[in-house]
């Protein structure tokens, strides 16, 4: 918003997000038996799948590649006036890559890249999801069965990405979406900005950007699914441990979000997160918080920490700088 | 909505609600020890308060007044501008009031009433909750420090007003002020619409307007508060039970919105929800659901039933009128 | 104990209960996938299955057979001494029925009638449960992994017997097996005992026997199993709802136990009851808690209501007697 | 055991525990605001207290001294009797201190210490705890009042003792009290006992011994409360966080008992545990579990680790040995 202009409110949701696995078989069985995705479609090397409560006909795309990381993110725009003005915006910023004509579960979308060069499209024809008779509801307000199958997620939440510099991906939200800024993580005044959260809904964070401490660009933090208590995110943690998932870090609170947070690593590599609590923000002038070293106690809420890979370890999985390194965990998923 | 016109999306969220009481000692000693909330304010007969959670200065006026009921409800808007658009509209509909100078926590306000009379304003400047030190958070993104007193509500969340006829009040906050449908029950195809649940946010309602099977009008249902887990309003139940307010109904699961709820009776005879659970909606196109009397099961989800009290009880407490009354309840806070 | 006698301690817990199905394939599903149980063992009419906490082999006996009901309750004994007096007390009581060889999961018992004339035996030797490779934990003193596998009851909890006149069952079990009486209750001063807790344990109840309002006697009230939160219930209601299972009651709590509980049919006819909460006794004089009409408030802990099938229905269905019928709820499984 | 004979099975249950502290004061808000228990008498240098499910009188007494640390832990007996045979074989075993008149909440009792000189007591005769009028709960099997304050845990659990060598310890309490070892840690066979689980009730343990990695001896390791649900456990964290109680570990899921835990120091410096789930043990011939290396995993369940000070923090504070510290936490409450 600038010299009194109203801020810009074009883009309703995150509407999927795209990921890549070097091991098809092992992730369709994680996200469909350990996360309790439900799969809708199955297209070349690609399977679509939602979680129960998502009303969307596809929330992830799961494509098989040589390497684990993001594809793309896909954005729903509030209308199709909405989304001529976000092309507009993004081609002049100058980093539009052109139409394409839709995929399953949604129509025509339009290709972008922020600065570090990771895929987004706007679109906003979306197909609802229409549950088969076996998976209809006892409930007509939600899109399909509790099939209460592994963690059984409910619904997609958000994405965060790794980024060589956060700051200009953030504004390039800001500036052409009109994400708002909600927290940031800027440990000295003055100093490198390590995280941002934004979003376009109250949802504290529809999308982050952290700082990739291994010195590269481009890669993919987490996807991020929601279960309604933290009760259940303990519950997920149990199921995950009996089927030889790698837990990074949780069941435990942030201090930024506030999320209750459970990190893995699907079999294919990406990491995933089953995530609750977190707080909404209603306000349209929020400001927004940021995090200073001092305000962070010993690093996650409760007093806990975050191990040294959650700083540098993304996907595709590559070797760390020399420069910035820890004591880096390397999981290969070769 | 109408030819392609872009929907109205000028109110940011419900701000507030003023409620009556006969009983003001009682009643604030209700909603700052059992309900949780904090006392931020209080000038002449209202004392002021707000939710742990909250970040506005108050979400809560409780005034001294004769008889219980709804003072009025405060929509806060996206921007001056969207203010000065939705005054023209509700100027425009001849339902407006005029202006007020504003009240502890906001600024100035438009009021107007819906085709039942119930009392509600339009404003933009609001107030953000500064906690004295005694109440910081450890938190920085968190308004206040978690006081866990009481059944600890974490924040505003809606409000259900009764009335005459749904219909025309339902549609009023849809053209005026751009609110969009969410779920409507209608149990039969072309009979009575007896309950709308509407929201400008992605909380499935801001407002809810439910038919008054007393035959009066203009009474409030219930306001509401929210808790981030099932569990937590069972605990409530139990803090509830120990201090002698009057349980309506639940903990139990609704049908329509899926609400987990709590209802209550505050000392001064105004009907209270602590709820949690339901869903978020983010579609820019949601279809409202419409609940016919075969989509309802026995009652409520799991297969119990509402109180009669639950249909023609509200505040202010009136006799109900004598062609549909089934088994009154009559709550005489007297 | 009578005269400074001990008291005595030679029962050790519920070790499993036997019910008739006439829909044996129907309820076996509903065991294994509703309830989440793990089949264990088969033989003739009769599939032997424990939940993922059991240690023992077997805690449920699922038999065959025209009608529902109760086939026996097994009870284990501290040592085989133990089992020795208390097959010289029931013999005694002229109660004792013979041995029997064993049966999957236990060795030699003890068969024996109460008052009522439900069947009931003694044992010692006990098989402790062994989980094949893909069953295995990854906890050592977890019996078998968590299977996650629809409600996920991790324990057997007690059973409870309707019966045409509790007090002489509950004296039968107190005098010749040592049960301690945990609550009870007797409406009015001197008159009619409709239920009494026992329990060997610090358990509130290993068994119960309430009153059987049909006037019939010998049947099933429901057996139960434990889930560690409340939240489970709820989420056990959930998973029962899609899955077509006919609630009874709940998910609320109890009075009486302070149980939070959930009351479903099994397909076969039985009530099953899935319940947490609850309170532990360690104290080796407890006085036994003694519920009178006014101690109940409106009837459950939070104000609602069990219906009227709750004091009439159980396994074996039967017609009620003409006395003491309210407005019987018949299930008829076939 | 031995020969054919049947165990001991004399004592109840762990009825109290006193611990000392050098800051009464805030010990004692500690216990009585942010913990939630009771204060039901003091005497002298001591505060007595217990959690609002305990049905005893008693079950903490805080008193002042100049340095933290364990007074004594109370035992209570099934009968007189039981009193009786408990005093001879610990008068035979040569640890036996004498009688006491008794204390509040109990009557005589028979003091002793344990190889590493922790001091204990036995005794039988106890007081149920009646509450007063504005503290009487609406469950009439409820000791009080469900205050909801703090962490509001419910009953005394179990005591963890550090101890210069465990299995002396560990032997004791089986051979002269009776307790059944539930669970070991012994990281490699043969090697040396780093810790023992034992109860005398079906609780994993109602007594932990672990092992002093300070090389000190006779000192508390931490004192346990109960609450129903992991849930708890987490609110009870954040209730913690906002008024500057330090937390070494947790909230988090220990391999050994299954324990959902947070450890905390009271402002006196002794260590407190929050605790919930875990299993029950029901079985008269339970098999000891026994923990090597190799089955623990990376520490904890879901993969954390607990902090050096587990290991070497106890209270009295003390310096570390020299031979085996490691990065030794020093809390110093002077």
């Amino acid at each position: 918003m600038t010299d009194g202009q109203e801020p810009i409110r074009d883009i309703a949701h995150l509407g999927h997000f795209e990921i890549y696995t070097p091991k098809p078989d092992e992730s369709l069985w994680f996200f469909k038996e350990i996360l309790g995705l439900e799969e809708t479609d199955c297209h070349e090397q690609s399977v679509y799948l939602r979680a129960w409560g998502d009303y969307d006909r596809c929330t992830l795309k799961l494509t098989e590649a040589k390497r684990a990381g993001l594809g793309h993110v896909g954005w729903r725009t509030i209308s199709p006036q909405a989304l001529d003005r976000r092309v507009q915006a993004l081609d002049a910023a100058g980093c539009g890559k052109g139409w394409i004509e839709g995929d399953t579960g949604h129509g025509h979308a339009y290709r972008f890249e922020d600065p570090d060069r990771h895929q987004m499209e706007v679109y906003y024809e979306s197909e609802r999801y229409l549950a088969p008779p076996q998976l209809q509801a006892k409930l007509i307000n939600q899109p399909q069965k509790f099939t209460a199958r592994g963690a059984a997620v409910k619904r997609i939440d958000h994405i965060n990405l790794m980024c060589s510099n956060v700051t200009p991906n953030r504004e390039f939200l800001q500036g052409t979406l009109g994400f708002k800024l909600r927290e940031k993580l800027q440990p000295e005044v003055g100093g490198v900005e390590e995280g941002a959260w934004l979003s376009v809904t109250p949802l504290v964070h529809d999308i982050a950007y952290t700082r990739d401490f291994s010195g590269n660009r481009g890669r993919l933090h987490h996807i991020a699914y929601w279960v309604d208590s933290r009760e259940e995110v303990l519950r997920s943690a149990d199921v995950v441990m009996e089927n030889d998932i790698f837990i990074e870090a949780g069941p435990a609170k942030h201090n930024i979000t506030q999320a209750f947070y459970l990190y893995l690593y699907e079999p294919g590599g990406n990491r995933v997160e089953i995530y609750s609590s977190s707080y909404l923000i209603f306000a349209p002038d929020w400001e927004p918080i940021t995090w200073r070293k001092a305000d962070r106690g010993r690093g996650v809420y409760w007093g806990g920490t975050l191990p040294e890979s959650f700083k540098t370890y993304g996907t595709p999985v590559v070797a760390a700088s020399t420069a910035e390194k820890g004591d880096l965990f390397v999981f290969d998923p070769a």
